[in-house]
């Protein structure tokens, strides 16, 4: 049986990159309070604006407006961390703090192989990067939309995606938010699988809300929200931002309605259900000013990610952001260098839910096999990274500098011994031979390698064990909802 | 004629990533002073010694041993920064403080370009990256041995390199160090470029002195380090190691040792010629330890680049390290993600001078064309980077905001009208293209786009004007000591 190894979720104890000074932090702030005074955010659903107007919000046709009270008040009731529960509890998932999860790419309609290049997703694809995500010691989190499934119905494709996290990995997973009606079935489903005093205990799940920037929550996405709130289950409130077209095409103004638009969100949530479990998140990225596309791996998205952390942790809260993001078709020198300038970042400045972590090809449309392989590999590097500087004496290797001469070489020292095990971090997909050796092994690149690793992960993958009586009852459940939804 | 645009040097006046507290750096400096006072440094060269014995150091065959009291002395004698000239007065840089410097890769014996495949480097390759790094707005140095010109004599080829910064660039660059002798003419050179007391005021060449750890400088380093230090010429002191073979395995004794070894450089430097301009030097990276091949861009090397920018603030010198390592053969998604994984880093612990900023390939061994101006376009991103965040009133964007319906478009305000050409950094190289419309062009990748650029680049080259007087007295100069070198 293939070893799984154990999930070490990395606390990153490292300081902070802190790029904004506090007046900055509080700049951004008051904007965006001034926002939500004076220019106010669509909700586009009635139920959501009559509850946040007995709240004391003040509402005009469509538009909220909330004061700086009256904000402070409700995004002070969001916990700062919390634990997701897991069907395996050694897996469970701190979200907060000081703690760093890593989750696979979310929502591309196509998928990439070296083999059969790229095409539409299917539920075996969605199936085989559940498991290569349980397989790899460095995704803690099972994801959500990893792929869509196009050849299943959309009205019950969420069902068939939630059992393929229960069943084919025992990471903690996200519910569906493409309507109220699948995202009560997500609740459903965990209700079954962890009893209902569990989830309300912890939440069993961590859905992605998505404000349609500028300034709206379109109803589908209260619906979701709301239904996850009532339930106590975690919700990441997400301003989907392109800076240049949906918002200011200055770095500031951009972290200012994202600022809004995501304590916005936060606030209904709380009012929803004081209490409930947030994280405060950031997709922010640029465009190309000739052709309006976005790109991914800008180096104005980085400074925005740094101070979106920074608005984040002024809040208290979890945040997310950041990820393996290209803008490359290709698992290329274009899709890693992109992906590196936000990957770096996102570790620096403490991001506790990178979702996006692995998989992410061509704008967020494809899920690459290889590149998803590729980027655990450097996630590992990462958690080696988080380990920070050890200073102790063993640290500082006194007795070995005193030992070798001048000239010398370390590698038979006691203390080379004692510590070469653990010294560094061993990439399996990196090629590290000299150009001879390389030549002579066929001039395999990372990418062939790592087109190799995920097929052999992919056969050795044994299913973690689910016990059958609760399987039987979640399979009814779903039997169940499809002869309502797919006829 | 190319429009070469002006070198805008960035300076870095955002926060600085500091890894260390106060007490990890005096950990490490209290334990590299003990290594140099009770382990001590071979110095195999007897003018050296005899000069550090007359100034204090105790010397006990080639070991000279160093006490703490001496260490701070000399040490505190290097100038925090300087200029490095150069023939034309705008390209002269500042070496240190919040000032960046970037050059080229330095020493590799071979080339690659999407062409012609691996193959040795020639005069030409050599003159085709100066002419390349003259023509980039991000490269603000020319660099030293880009590439080996393997088809010229070995005793004579410096000539030749230091003639093809001269002539095809006109910005700054490095002097030999392969020998005594032609460290003497590489400053022989500068002094007809410059006049003599243009160069005492300020060095017009960096060179790159490595200690050949652990713990010796070789004759021939020293050699050179003395003639440069006597010309007040700066030099880079730079250990040059491989944690766990040597160097300790671990980061902090690699650390620890490479203190020692660079401040035992410097300490020389400083006897030779109090307010020698010198860098603190940092090339420190790990091994396989299945093959004992050097790694790059591995967690641990990231670890100890932050921490090295560290000690040499502790020390207020200007700090080298960092670069687009890599240890793929291949312009691939290996060589970017590693080439990240260091780059981020160097721009975030603000590396004064960063050599190997653009061009390196196969752990150093192979000068790659494409990788050189795909580099160059992910520094111009950096220097995008540099620019941090404006928290000014346009850059917070309200009226853009205000002005902005829910669910409306930004990119006809008149704030995005008056920003928008400054907004973003814009790559030619990487492909922002929709999938579709990628397909239509071709199918282009980077690599293939970067292969054209840099022949574009090199179709278009003119070389900036030198006075015809100058050129014959440099050539004058080469012609003579040809003449004794070559026969």
């Amino acid at each position: 049986m293939p070893k799984i190894e154990p999930i070490v979720q990395p606390i990153n104890e490292m300081p902070i990159y802190e790029l904004l000074h506090e007046e900055g932090v509080q700049k951004i702030h008051q904007a965006s309070l001034q926002v939500l005074e004076e220019a106010g955010m669509a909700f586009y659903d009635q139920e959501a604006r009559r509850l946040m107007k007995s709240k004391g919000a003040k509402v005009e046709g469509d538009i909220v407006y909330f004061d700086a009270d009256l904000v402070k008040e409700y995004v002070s009731q969001a916990p700062s961390e919390f634990t997701q529960i897991s069907r395996n509890p050694k897996r469970s998932l701190k979200i907060g703090g000081s703690a760093i999860t890593f989750a696979p790419v979310y929502g591309p309609p196509f998928v990439f192989d070296l083999e059969r290049g790229r095409r539409s997703g299917t539920l075996q694809d969605f199936q085989n990067f559940v498991k290569l995500a349980y397989m790899s010691p460095y995704i803690h989190h099972s994801g959500g939309t990893i792929v869509e499934p196009t050849d299943l119905p959309v009205e019950s494709r969420h069902l068939d995606m939630l059992m393929a996290h229960i069943l084919y990995s025992d990471k903690p997973f996200m519910g569906s938010v493409t309507s109220t009606e699948n995202a009560r079935d997500s609740v459903e489903l965990v209700r079954l699988l962890f009893g209902s005093d569990a989830i309300q205990e912890n939440p069993a799940l961590l859905s992605l809300v998505n404000v349609n920037s500028p300034r709206q929550f379109d109803e589908t996405m209260i619906g979701a929200l709301r239904v996850y709130a009532e339930n106590r289950q975690a919700v990441v409130i997400t301003p989907f931002i392109m800076s240049g077209t949906m918002a200011p095409v200055t770095v500031a103004g951009a972290l200012t309605q994202q600022n809004a638009e995501a304590l916005a969100g936060i606030v209904y949530a709380q009012m929803v259900n004081p209490g409930t479990p947030v994280v405060y998140g950031s997709y922010l990225t640029t465009v190309d000013m000739k052709s309006g596309a976005p790109v991914f791996g800008s180096p104005e998205s980085q400074i925005a990610l740094f101070a979106s952390a920074q608005m984040a942790r002024f809040y208290n809260l979890p945040f997310r952001s950041g990820g393996m993001y290209t803008t490359s078709k290709l698992t290329d020198v274009q899709a890693a260098y992109e992906a590196m300038m936000t990957m770096i970042p996102t570790v620096l400045a403490r991001v506790n839910f990178v979702l996006h972590a692995a998989g992410w090809l061509d704008s967020g449309m494809v899920a690459g096999y290889e590149k998803f392989v590729l980027d655990c590999d450097i996630l590992g590097m990462m958690h080696k990274f988080y380990q920070g500087l050890d200073l102790s004496p063993e640290g500082l290797a006194m007795d070995a500098i005193r030992e070798v001469k001048p000239g010398g070489h370390f590698l038979e020292t006691e203390h080379t011994m004692r510590n070469f095990k653990s010294a560094f971090y061993r990439s399996d997909l990196m090629d590290y031979h000299s150009y001879d050796q390389w030549v002579g092994l066929g001039r395999k690149d990372s990418l062939q390698l790592a087109h190799e690793k995920y097929k052999q992960m992919l056969n050795s993958y044994e299913a973690p064990a689910l016990d059958e009586a609760k399987k039987e009852k979640l399979e009814q459940f779903v039997a169940r909802r499809k002869a309502v939804l797919d006829n």
